[in-house]
């Protein structure tokens, strides 16, 4: 993953694991009779994500130079909604893919009760998260960070876009409902992670934090335009999951609709505009600058 | 359901059946381009369940003379989980139950991925629903509600309950497992609804809510023994579910370990304990007092 990153990125990746990780393995220390439902959370969370999430509510927090330790909460939160996402988007119901970052998905690795279960107490243990959290912030920004999380896990936000494209394989969708369906299903939660690093400073101002919000909007689009290159052309081993399971489910997907060098094109050229979105920022953005053409430049 | 309530219960269902369902109708008018999640998530929650943990929020809220509007959110917050939890325990790879107070299950009336993102979308709004409220309560008081749910909902609470009762069809286990799986599965979320009014007023002596919270555990759990002695007794048509449904997927319940007058029994001493507890509170906590021998001596 580090290959061809900058120092400042592999600053930032270093950091992000071992805050996030750290900040997991507490969460996730939860006092029950019955283990299993736990190990099960920490196969889910601990299995070496890309922690692109946590990534951008750090950078976001930089950016704006909030403390990095009133970040960590709302680091940790986008991580649990993602990882519960993943565990239900996996089940043989959804997508039905059996590998996710290499390894079994949780209902290979456990069932698919478990699966279930899995998913829906890492979401609750994200609001817990927020709402727990020791940081210097006021309880105004906790509880708009509930709010700001919530919004865009639901269905108005990610789990309304996964909705959306679970109809997108019985029915032909058009470029605007495939933009409006990604929106939602991966890029609400990614705009939530730029947001709540922003309000981890409770004084940035409004035009920097629409600057922000464009920016996750644009980083957002192109990480799925480039989520759907990837599933056509890279090989399994690479991508964690197995290669083309966009098209064997007969999906509507940038790739299908654009073909390949145009979908190719148009995350280069989404990248390119969230980059001038916030070319005004200090360079205390620059880990934010860094980490949107990682982020469509990544090979999984 | 109303049958043989006293006249101040039947104000209280009145109540709170307006006020919740007009809280659900608002928090349900989402605008998304697909309509459909939206829709079942509303089939999910319009359906005439019993209401009681909103029943709880607003007895336990008027026990402690706060403002009844203030408890609205709670009342509707308390709803959805339970909801989602009920949507997601039907599913076939869970209790795989195809009724649902007397209606096909939300993975019969649409399909299983939508039922698996109908809960998980109900959940989040819980959250999106106190985090958002309007009412006059602190931003402190609104975040410690978030708190009080999310720890009643996830791994320590009501889904941990779910994946011990899981294991229950497996392994025999006894009644002090039994009796912390219900304090999980059906009470924490009793618990909560109890707290979650209490607090609506900020300035509630401790000894007050130590009391309503001793009140909550032993009706939570009075009522889930009482859910157990329905399961079988119970017929399909009042019971809105299959009749025996516990014991033909081989489940340890308070009836297979205690036979079904000993359990009976229970379910009647612990109501009794549970308004011992509550004898030395006002008048005002009357309603709290009907709806606990209401919880013991319901049909279904």
């Amino acid at each position: 993953m580090k290959a061809n990153t900058s120092g400042i990125l592999t600053r930032l990746f270093d950091f992000t694991n071992e805050r996030v990780n750290s900040c997991l393995e507490s969460v996730l220390s939860l006092s029950v009779p019955d283990q299993r439902l736990i190990e099960a959370m920490r196969y889910a969370t601990m299995g070496g994500g890309k922690r692109i999430r946590p990534l951008l509510v750090y950078a976001s927090a930089k950016a704006v130079e909030a403390k990095m330790e009133d970040a960590d909460a709302a680091a940790c939160a986008v991580e649990l909604v993602h990882s519960f996402s993943l565990v239900h988007d996996d089940l043989p119901v959804m997508d039905d893919d059996d590998l996710r970052r290499g390894k079994p998905s949780v209902h290979k690795a456990y069932d698919e009760p478990t699966a279930v279960l899995v998913g829906d107490a890492l979401q609750s243990l994200a609001f817990q998260c927020l709402s727990t959290q020791k940081s210097s912030l006021s309880e105004s920004t906790k509880l708009a960070m509930v709010q700001i999380l919530s919004e865009a896990t639901g269905a108005e936000g990610m789990t309304g876009g996964q909705a959306m494209d679970l109809r997108a394989e019985q029915f032909p969708i058009d470029l605007s409902v495939l933009e409006n369906m990604h929106q939602r299903k991966t890029g609400a939660l990614i705009k939530a992670s730029v947001k709540l690093g922003a309000i981890c400073n409770p004084r940035v101002a409004t035009n920097i934090l629409e600057r922000l919000e464009r920016f996750a909007d644009l980083i957002g689009l192109a990480f799925q335009v480039q989520d759907d290159v990837l599933d056509e052309i890279s090989e399994t081993s690479t991508l964690g999951k197995p290669k083309g399971s966009d098209r064997a489910q007969n999906k509507t997907t940038y790739v299908s609709l654009l073909g390949i060098e145009r979908a190719k094109r148009k995350a280069v050229e989404l990248s390119e505009q969230a980059l001038l979105s916030i070319q005004d920022l200090s360079p205390a953005a620059d880990e934010l600058r860094e980490l949107a053409e990682f982020m469509t430049s990544r090979a999984n």
